[in-house]
């Protein structure tokens, strides 16, 4: 991929004196995201330069595919009348989409200029929530009368074709305009006979409302192996529809998001942030994380004077977190993956509960079980190996049910289940690790002296 | 959600005694995964008797879309004949994927009774890797020769689209069968005069060869916002395609795997398996943890002379040490989610790795500012403020250093980049954090007694 990119700029800065005809040939060959890939890397003068040489129409296929950063920069470089030229090759969607990361100075400038339909469409596309199935729809679908004929229906499909972004679903209408059912081209194309749309349709349609958040909207596409899924509004009317290669997007970004948050990490951020954007997103998670540590070590220090006539207990101070912590993690990252996939079962809550403590009883069990043993030979005392052993049964029992219970409880306060999690959990082990630990030493202390 | 299941359920249950025309209705207006949802709750009693109810058809619809537990225990209420006619309404690649979760015994004799064509597919694509191009391809896919005409293909298009899972894009070969482009239906549909396929054909076809990673597939088709992506041998010819339903699963399952591998879980995990397998699946990676946590363990030992006299010290351990660990876990999902969404570029490491290093350096600094502060306000030393202080700078900076390189170790190692790496993490940030908190207080240890 890198190699096949260092072509594109070769080819591009060879370009900049290149006649007509090779370039012609050129934009053919390449795939618009690779072209926008290698755009990204020039500097804004030679970005001027080459996009300058192109077509309108082939300037909006690569802007399409862009990154939101390039796009910026290649709109700067054109006049608004040159922006809406480039609009009027892209779909409303896309244009709702970069307006939306414009200024709104800019952005009702060049509403003002669009055709009036158009700027119609956008407009109502711009009132949408950015994450939900309203803000991420296109209003290029094929929708149809149940009571037209397939002959009918063809006729109209192979006119509508060129201008519509999915052409081998159809959605069906009633005379009242709500939406009723779909019919796939395929059945249409292969009836032998003339027959009414209506006695192709099938029944079970899978359909979001407009105001549903994209993570549902990604579920519902997932599960039933959609390709496409209309959105409508409160009275079942098509207002869109959202495609299955804007459902992996949202896929990614959803996922990307869960890992973030669950370790305190901005979304916004990738391998490629500047230093000080990512000192700036990462550094008020430190804090909070900061925050939290300073729990675990006021605990610690409640325990000072066992501590001092113990100080084995200081080396074994990490095992019974460490382990608290990645026990728990293993709980938690089940059920963000369990929730974030739609599979958590509210009512098998208190069975799954019930489960993760166990499996925290049984794994606390085994590993301190073999931790006792290491310390006792260590140390010679096998008080010290018995209060370990009860300790880490505690800690991983109180690891297994926090790890369960902290995402529901975010998510039962409508904020998002990941969101932090990680930390949460390692203070809650930490400071119970170390108090159940150093408490139980406090209590046996005659014996480890 | 749950409460569409449970009226199925219902309704499950009164078909067993209902009428066949009410059955018919009922099977047309869900959902065949609903349905399939549904069952995987019945006794296999019950699931006998219902799916003996249905015809071979519709049971066929219902299992191809059943999670593979169901898919087993239906197939054990069935005689290898039944079996065969459910089959033969199904596509090759999902009976290959069926036929994967038998015994050997019990795949061969089915393959024995399946007609001779379809069992030399599926024993072709039983030859590839589960989880490479070839293990997850179809091989319904409309190939058409470049010197067909519009009205030609039309025709043949309609023959054949009953019987193929992707109709809107046709796949072109020229005479020596080699793959050479493709060509939308909507073009064929609306191209006004009788042209030959060729001249609609686009030439920056995106292709993957049979062998490759699954992974790298879902890279290409999200990267190229493509709903279908050709699979082709070592002479360039087409052998499956890859739809993007089956990518969605790719995507999702491969997220699941990072976290989880990341984590230490095992990633046929979910939030359904049984108490036993998820203490199996959980507990060698609690032991392998466990050895990570005894070198902290070791660590702190070294310094026991130095803890007993300064006991301040223990206390202020864990923050040395969670700290660093979250901080490189922050790193650690940034690298990881870059590698899986493929934006992490080679020939940037070593800028990347810098960037990293700088982050630790800064946000240690930071924090390490106001934990030594709030020390000297509790112990009333500032010599253990200052040695926290840069205690924290230094572990922060192996942190963000590790957090980069030891996914990309991995990687280069051909494993997984998310393998454990948290543990791996953990256990440099534990190690290093006590060894340098610990090594600069004993130095100094005479300003801290």
């Amino acid at each position: 991929m890198v190699e096949k990119n260092n072509n594109i700029k070769a080819d591009i800065n060879k370009h900049l004196k290149e006649e007509e005809k090779f370039k012609e040939k050129w934009l053919e060959e390449h795939h618009p995201i690779d072209i926008a890939e290698a755009l990204s890397e020039l500097d804004s003068s030679r970005l001027k330069e080459f996009t300058g040489l192109l077509k309108t129409e082939n300037l909006a296929d690569i802007f399409e595919e862009a990154e939101e950063d390039l796009q910026i920069d290649i709109l700067k470089t054109k006049s608004s009348q040159a922006i809406i030229e480039i609009f009027s090759h892209m779909a409303a969607d896309d244009i709702t989409d970069i307006l939306g990361l414009l200024t709104i100075r800019k952005r009702k400038e060049l509403l003002r200029h669009m055709k009036q339909d158009d700027a119609l469409v956008v407009r109502n596309l711009l009132g949408y929530d950015k994450e939900s199935a309203g803000g991420i729809m296109t209003t290029e679908y094929l929708l149809l009368n149940k009571n037209l004929t397939t002959t009918e229906a063809l006729k109209k499909i192979k006119n509508i074709a060129p201008d519509t972004e999915i052409i081998d679903t159809i959605f069906i209408s009633d005379n009242n305009k709500k939406l009723v059912g779909r019919v796939d081209l395929r059945d249409i194309l292969s009836s032998a006979d003339d027959k009414k749309l209506e006695s192709l349709m099938a029944d079970n349609l899978i359909k979001v409302a407009v105001d549903v958040d994209q993570e549902i909207v990604a579920q519902q596409v997932a599960k039933y192996d959609l390709t496409v899924i209309p959105v409508v509004n409160k009275s079942d009317i098509l207002v869109g529809i959202i495609t299955v290669d804007d459902i992996i997007d949202v896929i990614e970004a959803e996922n990307t998001e869960d890992l973030y948050k669950m370790h305190g990490v901005d979304e916004e951020e990738s391998s490629d942030t500047s230093l000080l954007k990512s000192v700036k997103s990462r550094l008020p998670w430190m804090f909070i994380n900061l925050a939290t540590a300073f729990l675990a070590t006021f605990t610690v220090a409640l325990f000072q004077d066992v501590i001092s006539q113990v100080v084995a207990l200081a080396a074994a101070m990490p095992i019974v977190a460490g382990m608290g912590g990645n026990a728990g993690t293993q709980t938690l990252s089940i059920v963000i993956r369990g929730i974030a996939l739609g599979e958590i079962d509210f009512k098998d809550n208190w069975k799954l509960l019930f489960k993760e403590a166990l499996v925290g009883i049984i794994n606390g069990a085994a590993t301190g079980l073999v931790t006792g043993f290491i310390l006792y030979l260590m140390y010679g005392n096998y008080y010290l190996g018995l209060i370990i052993f009860l300790a880490m049964i505690l800690n991983l029992l109180i690891a297994g049910m926090f790890g369960f219970l902290i995402p529901l409880a975010l998510q039962s306060l409508g904020i998002d289940p990941a969101l932090a999690s990680a930390i949460f959990l390692t203070t809650v082990t930490d400071v119970f690790g170390f108090f159940v630990f150093l408490g139980l030493a406090k209590t046996f202390l005659i014996y480890l002296i």
